[in-house]
């Protein structure tokens, strides 16, 4: 049996930590890890929101994913600087946004905006299932902070959890949570978001420079749901412990 | 029974037609109508490859897909007048470019670059779908014109078909080719890009406001493969006709 | 005497088609093909006009041109990709506007937008003046549209017909429409808009690497309103038949 | 008879000045100025050409046209900061351009770049014929610059001189070169480039919201011609004198 | 004693003359010369201020700097075709804004906007320093101008002169006002600006690939003053003359 | 006498702290606290430099600075985004570099790129002197992972230690070290960059709304170097400690 690198089990992720209250300034800031990638996500909150939505009692929920230049194994160029954004980044951007939008009610939101933002401090494959399942604590953390500030129509916005993690098929066989050197050369990549109801959210998987028959992407969907009752787990751990700054006292 | 509003049965098609030869300037060329959806489709060869390629023997595959602004119920703007394009059509241009890289060997294809253009005349659900299923006759045809000209390493660089069907789940039904007014209310949507030799290329599944169990992504892949075996049978008996213009003499 | 590649008089048209209701969303839309020449012409309204314009009463006409990227003999690389308009693009884009709003009453349109789109899906020559004359088309189908919808200020704000065609100087014979393959080497070239009032609402004459007596140009103007005559007789012909679509039934 | 608010007659030029060597870095800098219309015009030479026309023998020149911002009646805002060049700053550019190449012989320059600049200090109607007309002088410093440097293949790249004027329709009355005030409601308005020789390189004629016989056309270029021939006496008289800088010695 | 190329004392100006009124549009118009540096300073009134001030009763003044691309010795790229600003030139916009925002009251201004544009005709060093010390002449003119027009809350908005000047250590010795020859090869690099009040408003000093001790530092603010109180002088004397233009009869 | 909000005598630093091997991708990597501020300062090298100094035997530097968008007190918006990177961005990250290239030796270099990269992770005033701060020790990280490499031309480029720290007067009292809070509200603000030999890199001193005496500047420059002093301390312990990582092992 080929062993991983790591030497994690085929269905094994690697560690997983959540540090709540990373930064200061945002109602939600989470370093999240899984293994060496390392992604910084906050959930800003603003009142108000954009204009189109002005007036129709919803809320509204946005969110930015973009790497460092220097989170890569090589240094890639600035988005900035260059002064477009990439199509990947975008992407990416649009699956996060999405993926926080299943689990929040927005009108229970009420006209209040929150900004999610997924910073890669670190790259090792993953990044957008690290930034997916970390954001969820920070929109979480967000969430209490509007509740104490009395800030929102309804107490209880959120209706589950969200976590996503990456799947593949790497030297033939079906594997859980790829670092950067399996990612590299998977067959098959597949990243799922799912809620802890038992649901998918998003699947979205791809034969790189192949193709593959259904059967593996069966088994592919049942080696990402292991890990991602895994991360259920993980949130709802770190999620007991009180919120890590000072909360408002509402009004 | 809730029946579709254009009459079609659950696992149905919308009409479906290809015009090769479509414009003459582009080696290959193609209309592909998916009912009132209307795809202009087109693959440009170039000798050589982009300069980080050159040298390697091997060719190059791009993908650019764009609605013109009247394609769409209300007009939208102009990509090049805004000075960016947008997340979606980022997105969508590199799903077409990856769907098709995955039927081609760039190796037999030779130090030339195949410019794939999608351009959506007229929107009515499935564009993207659509720009799949009919920008693969266009590179076929492509390919045609290449080996005429006795510019191809290899004499059949195309391992298999690809098409790409739309499916979700709308008024509670598992659908297939979901028109505008269906996708715009459709609780899950998703694309499937597949080979005719029966495996996958990409999956992209969305629950749009809601999550879905893992029964409907099942029952939503029967119905799509149900499609992309009707697109196969339409797409053999189109190239069974012989290439619309007129062939270059090769070397 | 030399004749042309395609066999035409110095002073003949190539043959000219307009396919009206080519698409269905807008309100105005138009297929025109000059020879090999095609392109698609929108018009959209919309109710409402810019905010600079808010509140005066006038309705207000804009156009932009474009070329799709498969259109050119050699493929062009795309304006939204490059992040900026050309030249040659804002130049078109601005001419066409220009021609249109001088038939147009725009008080008689009340605060309505006409938004003109035109994009080349074949290109081989003439594409600016094709542009201009279906446009026209377009227009007047919008402008029935709006009547029948009951948003016109006035019933006819159409003051005339528009129509524009090319001429030059190749192999030093003053010659009609040229095609690109005249186009390429003309001496001299000029664009002329006129109305079927006889007069001229644009003329843009142009020494490619060369100069013209101003005898030269009087030649041109004979020819090219010989060629818009013309146009004006196809365009009558073609808006003889009724609206293309559905018409609203006015408030 | 209506007068002119200047006082002028209708084929009456404002008066016009050329000061050569006006800034001292470019081989040619001349400060053109059309009554209150100041135009600062440089010719800047460089060794070689544009990488598509290396190893032609050919030489290159073109042309950039834009507004101080302080240089209309109202401020405007300044292109740069905009971070896109506005239609009628393309048009221009490319004009100048067009117009100065057709007095220059290409191989004859060799391979050297020549870059005009037209930079409107003070805007009062006509800026883009008094721009032309202040590059041409700009260009023939330029052109002496490179002969006394031993840098022309010939050393009379100089065909024709070129300058250019605006007529227009204004109070029912043909008139020459408009200031802002009869430019910003003149009913026809055309812009004439000539020749030395007598022919015609640009002209472009638009009805401003009104249409114009034919008729008029040729009173415009009457009227045109009568201008243009001024300017070429004011060009010859000014480029009597020698050349304001200092030459550099030849190898 | 090394003395400098153009014979200047090491604590000597360069010539230092201001043409008020070079254009007539704005409200305040300079040329200022620094030696071969010119620049066109101009400060355009409107009403009204930006939206964010909107109702402050504060007035607003922005400052924006560029180079013509012809002004230096070889010619640079216009950063509008660019599409972006370079850092150099948002660096010097953002400084002679601030500079010119500490002599003037706000309040006083009332709910007016001054835009100073500083375009550099001609660059030999020392550009930034001539266009704050122009400004301030064209800043002064644009208030006598609307004080006239009655538009100013309070009658005298500025509270001291500025004025502004480069001081190095060129060839070892610390010197006045570098021209390109001597600042390009400058170890030590300072721009200071100052009010006639004697304070300082902005001391910016850099090391050019050297270092500095603070004894330098001290020096090269001793040189600095005195040139500054020459150019105060200098300010004075010109100021002394009336405003160059047609002032408006204050409401 | 007034004391400071967080207790610190006008002469203090904030608590001081680098962490080094932050990251482990770059060769160099630290993050550094002044205070609540946190910037992640990172050095990347790469075989070769930028086109324009190839084959002169120099080595080259840059630095780009940037703010998270959830690092400030109310989110900002990302430049990426927007599209370009803003006139304090650009002028931070130009400080940056200019401020590291005074301590390396680019001969000694040879034909490497370092590529400095300080990313605010969270902003309590002072981000740009922190990220100087921070940024040498991430250089002399590099530095030393290109020498065990083999790949510096001379072992020791670097010939000082570089630190910045900002300074400024608030509640008309001379401080060290502004925290946002002391900085939003300071009268005169000055960062001061220096070397651990007593000299001067650079020196930015701005009145803010007011000017300032030159007694002033110097009772700042005093207390400046007592805040450099005690961070050249610090950066010495931290670099007594050895390379966070693994060393490659040189050619």
């Amino acid at each position: 049996m080929t062993t991983r690198a790591d030497g994690r089990a085929d269905d094994e992720l690697r560690p997983i930590t959540f540090t709540r209250g990373f930064t200061s300034h945002p109602a939600g800031s989470v370093l999240v890890e899984f293994g060496d990638t390392r992604v910084m996500c906050t959930a800003s909150v603003t009142e108000g929101v954009p204009p189109w939505r002005r007036g129709s009692g919803l809320g509204w929920l946005t969110a930015e994913y973009a790497m460092l230049p220097s989170s890569t194994h090589e240094r890639s160029s600035r988005e900035s600087v260059k002064g477009r954004v990439g199509g990947r980044t975008h992407e990416i951007s649009r699956l996060v946004g999405r993926s926080l939008r299943a689990c929040i009610d927005l009108a229970a939101l009420g006209e209040n905006t929150i900004a999610v933002d997924c910073d890669v401090l670190q790259a090792d494959g993953g990044t957008r299932t690290a930034a997916i399942t970390g954001a969820y604590i920070a929109l979480a953390d967000a969430v209490t902070y509007l509740k104490a500030a009395g800030r929102l129509k309804d107490p209880q916005p959120l209706s589950c959890m969200i976590a996503a993690v990456s799947v593949g098929v790497v030297d033939g066989r079906v594997r859980l949570d790829l670092p950067y050197e399996e990612d590299s050369r998977a067959e098959v990549d597949m990243n799922v978001v799912a809620t802890d109801a038992g649901t998918l959210v998003e699947v979205q998987g791809t034969g790189e420079g192949a193709t593959f028959p259904r059967a593996t992407l069966d088994k592919l969907l049942d080696i990402a749901m292991v890990g991602t009752d895994k991360l259920f787990e993980a949130q709802r751990e770190v999620l007991a412990e009180p919120y890590p700054g000072t909360l408002p006292t509402g009004s």
